[in-house]
């Protein structure tokens, strides 16, 4: 069987970090060998880029910035961690991909659909995960469940509307593709374990 | 008279700050209220990515992931720089701009001419310098008088033939472009700065 890229997605406080270690043992359970990666980041130079994008500055930082840097580090992963992962075997599992920039810098920012598929087919040369597991949450909940981990960092102080425009164009996005699955975040710990194992269960099935 | 924006151009050791401090003096014995800038920099999160770009890293860097980071740093000082400044009716003396990306990353690294249009329109939507002097220089006589000035950094490296290609996209952008004028800059500083002072003055003469 050739390696899958599977991806988690969703707003902050969402249910990422849960869903990867449930996803984890699933994987592990079946005997897959897979990496774990995230975005931004997952390289030095891309792990570089993420403390900037996170960061506050004494400037403002341009939409386009924001967009450019993203895609900067996506595209330093891609190269350097998840193309040779795969093309030695090894599944990954990521922890937001491109998806997000479609969401956040496309639907949150409002950067136009034509200027992401230009970075996007740039960067990512036709890879795309084989399974995406959306988390949709409302994000005056996911934003209290992630205040309560700590300090919010530069995007995570973005007013509630601009995480409402980012899950509309998550959902949007999740209805008109096949390979994302949206499961419903809002539910307790176990009902969104079950609803994951679920989709991991169906998507296995599929493979065989 | 609205404020100009003045870009240098030209490959390593082409002469590009020596031909800065003329323009200077040139401006100064004009009595033109100006601004110094460079590429990639000229802000804090702009210079931190200039650090980025130059410095050698252990992992290999894709050429669309330095593509994005001078388009990322480039946003920063349109945004918050130079924009301001020539609204305020400041002239803009810049060591490098687009045309740099043109040469480099078109010429040098063979990034498709699309995707340059798409980041630079979308970074600079519309604004382009009002002068742009091209230093052309043979790059085996540029790198020559670089490696005066200390140690290389990660471009400065690349094969003559890097350089020669983006040589060849310079010399080939400057002939398309009315705003963009070519000094051969093989020759001695005096020759050169005569040739620079008569572009500049060329230029006031048709500001008039
Ligand atoms: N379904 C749930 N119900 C209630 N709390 C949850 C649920 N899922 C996760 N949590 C808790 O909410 C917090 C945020 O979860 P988690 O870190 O998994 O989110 P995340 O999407 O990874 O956030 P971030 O985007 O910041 O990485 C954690 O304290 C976690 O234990
Ligand atoms: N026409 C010239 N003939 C000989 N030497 C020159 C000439 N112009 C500049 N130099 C010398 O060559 C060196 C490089 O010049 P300069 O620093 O101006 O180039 P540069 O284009 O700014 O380089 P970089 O791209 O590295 O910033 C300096 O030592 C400078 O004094
Ligand atoms: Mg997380
Ligand atoms: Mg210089």
């Amino acid at each position: 069987m050739t390696a899958k890229f599977i991806v988690i997605e969703g707003l902050e406080g969402a249910g990422k970090s849960t869903a990867i270690a449930l996803c984890q043992q699933f994987l592990t359970s079946q005997q897959i060998e897979f990496i774990n990666v995230r975005e931004p980041g997952g390289t030095p130079l891309a792990e570089s880029l993420r403390d900037i994008v996170k960061a506050e500055h004494q400037e403002s930082v341009a939409s386009e910035t924001e967009l450019l840097l993203m895609y900067a580090a996506r595209s330093q992963l891609v190269h350097n961690i998840i193309r040779p992962a795969l093309a030695k075997g090894k599944w990954v599992l990521g922890d937001r991909h491109d998806l997000s920039s479609q969401a956040y810098q496309g639907g949150g920012r409002g950067i136009d659909r034509t200027t992401l598929q230009t970075l996007s087919a740039m960067v990512l040369k036709g890879l795309q995960p084989d399974l995406t597991i959306y988390l949709d949450i409302d994000p005056v909940i996911g934003l209290a469940r992630a205040k309560g981990r700590g300090t919010l960092d530069r995007i995570e102080q973005e007013a509630v509307s601009f995480f409402e425009r980012t899950r509309a164009r998550y959902l949007e996005l999740a209805e008109s593709d096949e390979r994302i699955k949206t499961v419903n975040a809002n539910q307790d710990i176990a009902a969104v374990h079950r609803d994951i194992t679920q989709v991991l269960e169906y998507f296995f099935q599929g493979l065989n």
